[in-house]
């Protein structure tokens, strides 16, 4: 804690940077998340060296990510679903398989190995939440149809993209590509997410009466930490990524975070440890590797998810209208956080290569980056003015 | 971030023993932070070997240390000694000299090096004003003058332990114990808290009105961030330790919390990383190095510590009767956090020794665990009924 400190300064070297690179990226307009990474690429080990993360910074960055998921769980409320529930799901759906098959398929055509395809495509599978409901926030429009459409079917995204990942993993741990062993390894994943999804509220639901009693401040925060570390071990435990289970523990407390206050504190907790995250992601993407070969891969791969995500996301509102498909489509394309932890897990895990880890880390930007102006050319009809606004938001 | 993970599991095992133990001393309106300290003496490596934290668990531990004294900060509002200030001077000054001396004459008699004794020392100085603070609140009796006092006093007290802290360290690494290298040392330590009382509150009202433009969600928090991290810099740079810093920089945002809702943010941080700190503390302390020779001077030292804090709190007040004399003395004796970091810090430099480490750690349960039930019984008569409380809240 004294004289030369170099995890210190790290420490604040990199979050002054993220942040600083954050902020800029805001000032465009654009997601601070790709900021923050981008930092994490121009002065990390593979850009100008001026911080290069040792293995404790990395462990930061490890609970940065789990917050984050936790978070992510917090946001996902499952009453969302309630109004537009089963459009929202085929939305889903459709928004999951096409891009997973889009990405694995066209990976085996490179003629990459089966885990690290599967892998790829996994990370190709998750909508941003965040980047979408903001952009739909600033304009005003989250109260119309294919907003509520969007957010209801990010809902069970996010919840097939954990499923689909704990397939995928559990795939490269058993080394076998037999249909018997897939289907196992599909059911063990499945089953954990149901156990979550039905248990963990329920935990929370009986813990809830004794929280009342227990002495501790910040008693609910607490729990909720305990549960959010205490179901990513479980995860861990039965062969799944940590975040699974630190996304369903969010996930458990969704329904109890207005009353606990528990979302500002998560995301108060966030603020200080997810730039690290981000960072090391960048930190880890070495530049060099784009060849030509590689761009061109990486175009194609952002076309895809693009066009998978968006005939995907669309295809099942198309008798709405091809207006509402093409908004719901196009809501569904930014990929995020999500994404680029599947692929992260994979490059720890040894089976993606650092120019699949590039791949997707371009398709994360390229997607985001592409959707976010088409966004707002499609919603600006929507948009409410601003002193309707205020009439209207008091009435729902 | 998969298969076998000991951070993780560490991070999770580490978190749930060190609140299991913080919500059984809570029941027994003891205070929690002597429950995680516990928790880590028992479950660590010198006890039943549960958890053997590795250099990453120290490492978050030591961010917790960083945030805690920042919280420490944000809490000391500088207008809180308007009304009292002169009076709280003094009882800080006198509380803050004597069991210095005090206790570095002991340990001098016990032929400590001097510089351990006066690390030793300087852990003596810092009342908790959480402990005492919580206790008066539970009570309903901060209103009342004596409480005031202490509540004041304890504001010089955590800045003048950190001046005293700063030149104790300055004292340490230049190796000498002239009186002139004493004198520089100590015209920088004061010389940096002067610079930072004084010019941080004015960087950070700079900042303000450029913060309304950032557009960085949480911008209030993230500057407070970064402010807290780069003074923890700044201080390391110098030859002092980072809490210092991290003290200073909460210090300068103590005016801006209520507006920016910083302190919850800050709690928040906290309640996920500082029983990681307390923890860490109990788990380097090794129990069977209390023989019978080193438990009497635990003794001793607790009774100086005792005596010292109430007879240097309580004479400044002694001509507004020996009950007011009694009652700000007895406030002034927890000691809490800041002396425990002192002796890390020592102990992290190799000055202090493990004997002297235990001799701190006893000491401070000691002696709040004697003055609780002490303020209890003084403050009793002040106590307000609930009515007459609720009524009188309104008024100040």
């Amino acid at each position: 804690m004294h004289t030369s400190d170099p995890f210190l300064f790290q420490l604040f070297f990199i979050f002054v940077w993220a942040k600083l690179f954050g902020e800029v990226f805001e000032r465009f307009h654009l997601p601070a998340v790709l900021g923050e990474i981008l930092a994490g690429i121009l002065i990390g080990p593979y850009g100008a060296r001026l911080v290069i993360p040792d293995d404790t910074i990395y462990s930061v960055a490890q609970i940065g990510a789990i917050f984050l998921l936790f978070t992510v769980g917090l946001e996902t409320q499952p009453k969302a679903l309630l109004s537009v529930g089963r459009t929202s799901l085929y939305v889903a759906l459709a928004g999951v398989a096409l891009p997973f098959i889009c990405g694995f398929g066209y990976m085996l055509l490179r003629h990459d190995p089966i885990h690290e395809a599967a892998f790829v495509a996994a990370a190709m599978v998750a909508t941003s939440v965040g980047i979408t409901a903001r952009v739909l926030k600033d304009m005003r429009v989250l109260h119309r149809t294919p907003a509520r459409i969007i957010l209801g079917a990010a809902v069970f995204d996010d919840i097939l993209g954990m499923i689909l990942l704990g397939v995928v993993i559990g795939l490269v741990s058993n080394s076998g590509t037999q249909w018997v062993q897939l289907a196992i390894t599909s059911l063990e994943a499945i089953g954990f997410a149901l156990l979550m999804l039905f248990y963990a509220p329920r935990l929370v639901r009986r813990i809830e009466p004794r929280m009342e009693r227990m002495s501790t401040e910040n008693a609910p925060l607490i729990i909720a930490i305990v549960l959010c570390l205490g179901l990513s071990v479980a995860a861990v435990k039965i062969g799944m990524a940590a975040i699974i289970g630190a996304f369903f523990a969010g996930l458990a407390f969704a329904e109890y975070s207005p009353r606990w206050n528990l979302h500002p504190r998560a995301v108060a907790i966030n603020e200080f440890l997810t730039p690290f995250f981000f960072f090391s992601m960048g930190a880890r993407l070495d530049m060099t590797i784009f060849d030509r070969k590689l761009i061109i891969s990486a175009i194609i791969i952002s076309i895809l998810a693009f066009l998978s995500k968006l005939i995907g996301g669309g295809l099942p509102v198309l008798r709405s209208g091809w207006k509402t498909a093409l908004k719901v489509g196009i809501g569904m394309v930014p990929r995020g956080e999500v994404g680029l932890i599947v692929a992260l897990v994979g490059l720890q895990m040894n089976v993606v290569s650092p120019s699949a880890y590039a791949l997707v880390i371009f398709m994360t930007g390229a997607t985001t980056l592409i959707s976010m102006p088409l966004m707002k050319l499609l919603f600006r009809e929507d948009a409410l003015p601003e002193e309707d606004f205020v009439e209207r938001r008091k009435v729902w």
